[in-house]
């Protein structure tokens, strides 16, 4: 799927901080390993900051690179969703099997199925003509926080009566994620994130 | 810093799922790519859903393993982030200059500093006693979108005036994010996640 959009996109690889990708995945589900692929392929790394997920639960992805109007779309087809769901590795997966725990051959046989596959059989590409991204501006300006005197970068920097603090010394309950955390006391983490 | 974290924790990289990694790193800031090479040397990557930021903006990582009480945080000293922020290659950068257009001996020169610094000089360790942790249940389950057709993952599946939708179609806004994406419109994305 990295290669492909690489092609439509008519670029190579990332050295730097080119291409950016949103992709359609979420959390919960399987099949998010596809997009260590695209990573590796376009080297538009998550840790680069090139790479996210939108949480749509979709075997897809959109990459974008600066300069060009639009991005693309590539989407796995429904029908090969299907070919793919009926193979035997699914029902170990589904089982709760890990894929090292996996007879090699049935593996294997799954890999080659998708190795062999054409892009018309795998790939449904659509152009998206009017999407436009701006990336975020990076900053290296740093804070110290006054509590703990642990550095982070600015942006993260919050006040609390009165003194800079980060965030986790802030004590300060994000309502949009379900873990809070702070360094000397017990973490609990379930994920309702969407 | 994850070859640390699997010495501290007795355990070896991952093949399957089993590390998972809160970094507490977030956006718009450098230094970012460290987490690649936390992913390459534990197993647990992002798109394995192990590894996940916390946007604290700080230069830490929490390493957590199944059936282990607690859990490892590493912190990059703030003496050892002294020491590299005056390398010739952060001025490079802090310029806008891009990692492969900085001079190779510039470059080799910091990596060195990195790669030989002892594990004393660069990091802090603290054993996170109380930190719980449970990672999500994963499901195959899929839904087909009554509108566009495509399948999702069911827990993404939306309601929209009585049909199964996706939510591209559904088009909610979410407020958490400001970005809004509908496959046959504009698409404006700025960021000001926390």
């Amino acid at each position: 799927m990295g290669l492909l959009a690489m092609q439509k996109l008519g670029v190579g690889r990332s050295k730097n901080h080119e291409m950016r990708i949103f992709s359609e995945m979420g959390i919960g589900h399987p099949q998010g390993c596809m997009q260590d692929g695209i990573m590796i392929a376009t080297g538009a790394t998550f840790d680069k900051g090139m790479i996210e997920k939108l949480y749509y639960g979709k075997i897809a992805a959109i990459f974008w690179y600066p300069g060009m109007k639009g991005a693309v779309r590539i989407y796995l087809r429904n029908e090969f969703q299907d070919k793919l769901a009926t193979h035997e590795f699914f029902s170990y997966r589904k089982k709760g099997i890990e894929p090292t725990e996996i007879p090699e051959e049935i593996t294997n046989d799954v890999l080659n199925i998708i190795l062999t596959a054409s892009e018309e059989e795998l790939f449904d590409v659509t152009m998206l003509l009017n999407f436009e991204y701006t990336p975020v501006k990076g900053s290296f300006a740093k804070a110290k926080c006054e509590v703990c005197d642990e550095y982070m970068f600015e942006r993260y920097l919050r006040i609390k009566e009165g003194k800079r603090v980060c965030i986790s010394c802030a004590n300060y309950v994000s309502t949009e994620k379900s873990i809070s955390f702070d360094k000397h006391q017990k973490v609990k983490a379930c994920y309702t994130l969407e």
